[in-house]
C-alpha cells in the first residue's frame, strides 16, 4: 500500500503538557498526536515536528509530518479527523499531502518565535497562561536598539544552557523586533534555527538590561562575551509561543 | 470601628465558575470573594456586585463592593491583599474608597458586554475557552444592521427567558454593533440594564439570522413579537465578557 507524507499545521496550548517530545513521564504534544495516530492506523504512526518545544511552551504554527497508509482519508481531511480526537489544547489548523522527501525538522529554513509581554499592571485572567508579566516599564525603543544587535550570524552560547548539544552555536537570525499588540508588547524573532532555551534567555536578559537601565551596548557586550552567567534569568515559557515555520520554495 | 466603603474593579476568567452568586453546591465567583474577605477579616463579608454572571461567563470590568474595618490597609491596597489570597482566574484591577452610599448593583446606570466570536476556521487553543464558533460566513453589515434595532427603550422578552423574574422586561439600549478584532468578530452591547441570559439570546438569534441568510427586518420581527419561541438558541457561555460597568456622575 502506499504510503502518504501528511504535513500538518499544528496548534496547541502548552501549559499542561511537559513539552513537544514523548518522555518516559509526563504528557507530552507527539505523545498525544502518536497515541492518535496509532489509534486510527492500528500501528505505531512516528510523529516529526520541525522542532522541540519545551514545557510550558505554545505553538501557533508548529509544522509536523507523518507517514500513512489510510487511503480513504484525503490529506486535507486529516485535520478534520485529528481534531475530533485530539484534546482541546491541541488544534490541527490544516492538513496537506507532502512531496515524499519532505521533512519538517530538516527542510525547514526559518522559524519564528513570538514572546508576549503583559504591559498590564494586572495580566487579565484570560490572558494569565498567554504571556508574561515584568514589573517595570519597558523602553520600545531601546528594546529595539537590543533587538538589532541579535540580526546576523552570531555564536548564541551566552543565551542557551550548557546542556544544549549543538555542533555549533552559531544561528543566523533573520529579524527581531519588539512591537505593541493590544495589551501586549511582543518580541518577535526570525532565525534559521534556535539553541535550546535561546528566546527565552534573550528575552531574560532584555528584561534585566530594562530592569537595570542598561544600553544595547550592555546587550551586545553579553552576546559577544558567549558567556551565559553574564546574560540575565529565563523568562516563563507561557510567554513563548512557535510562531511560524517556513520552508524552501520547494516545499511551499 | 469606622465601616469604609471599598470598591473594586474585578476581572474573573468564568470557565471553572458556577457563574458570580454563591449557591449551595459549585464554586462561584461571589464564593470565592467572601471566603478570602472573610479570612482577611475574621468575620463574614458580604460582597455585592453590579450584576451576576451566569455559569461560564467572564469578567473585564465587574464592580463589586464590600464593608471593611480594617484600618490597617489603605484602600487602594485591597487589591493587592486580595491577589495574593484569591485564585489566579480572578484578579482585582483596581481599588478605592467608595462613598458610604456607593451601591455596586443600584448604582450602575450603563452596561457593557462584549461577546467574542472567533472567525478562524479552527479556533487556536488559546482562544477556546473565550470566544465562540460558528461554522457559517457572517455579514458584518447585516449583523449591523440588525443591530441597530436594539437601540433605545424596548422590552426584551423575546430574548431572556421565562424564569427571569424582573417586573419589567423593557430595558434601554444605548449601543449595540459588531466589529472585527485580531481574529474575532466582536459584538459589544451597553444598556441600562440586561435580562437573564439577554446578550447571549441575542447573539444566538443572530447566528441563527446568519445562517438562515435571513434580514434584519426579520430580526426586528422577533424583536416586537415578545415571543422567546421565535429568538435562536442561547450562544455559549464562553465567548462573554462583562465588559464594563458605569456610575452616575457621584460616583465616578
Amino acid at each position: 500500500m502506499k504510503m502518504r507524507n501528511i504535513r500538518v499545521l499544528l496548534a496547541y496550548d502548552g501549559t499542561e503538557y511537559c513539552g513537544w517530545q514523548i518522555q518516559k513521564e509526563g504528557r507530552t504534544v507527539q505523545g498525544e498526536l502518536e497515541r492518535v495516530l496509532s489509534g486510527m492506523h492500528g500501528d505505531r504512526v512516528p510523529v516529526t515536528a520541525s522542532g522541540r518545544t519545551d514545557s510550558g511552551v505554545h505553538a501557533r504554527g508548529q509544522v509536523i509530518n507523518f507517514r500513512s497508509e489510510l487511503s480513504s482519508i484525503p490529506a486535507e481531511k486529516y485535520s478534520l479527523a485529528l481534531n475530533t480526537l485530539l484534546p482541546e489544547d491541541i488544534r490541527a489548523l490544516k492538513s496537506t499531502l507532502a512531496n515524499d522527501r519532505f521533512h519538517s525538522r530538516y527542510d525547514a529554513v526559518r522559524r519564528t518565535y513570538r514572546y508576549y509581554i503583559s504591559t498590564d499592571e494586572t495580566c487579565l485572567p484570560q490572558h494569565r497562561k498567554y504571556c508574561a508579566s515584568f514589573r517595570y516599564p519597558l523602553n520600545i525603543s531601546r528594546l529595539n536598539a537590543c533587538a538589532a544587535h541579535l540580526v546576523g550570524d552570531h555564536d548564541f552560547t551566552a543565551f542557551t544552557v550548557p546542556r544544549d548539544a549543538s555542533k555549533s552555536r552559531v544561528r543566523r537570525i533573520y529579524q527581531a523586533a519588539f512591537y505593541t499588540a493590544g495589551p501586549f508588547i511582543v518580541f518577535t524573532i526570525t532565525g534559521n534555527a534556535f539553541l535550546w532555551r535561546m528566546v527565552r534567555s534573550i528575552v531574560g536578559t532584555l528584561m534585566e538590561i530594562e530592569k537595570n537601565n542598561g544600553s544595547s551596548d550592555d546587550f551586545f557586550a553579553i552576546l559577544k562575551s558567549k558567556d551565559r552567567a553574564r546574560a540575565g534569568t529565563t523568562a516563563p515559557a507561557r510567554g513563548l509561543f512557535l510562531h511560524k515555520v517556513e520552508y524552501d520554495e520547494q516545499y511551499r
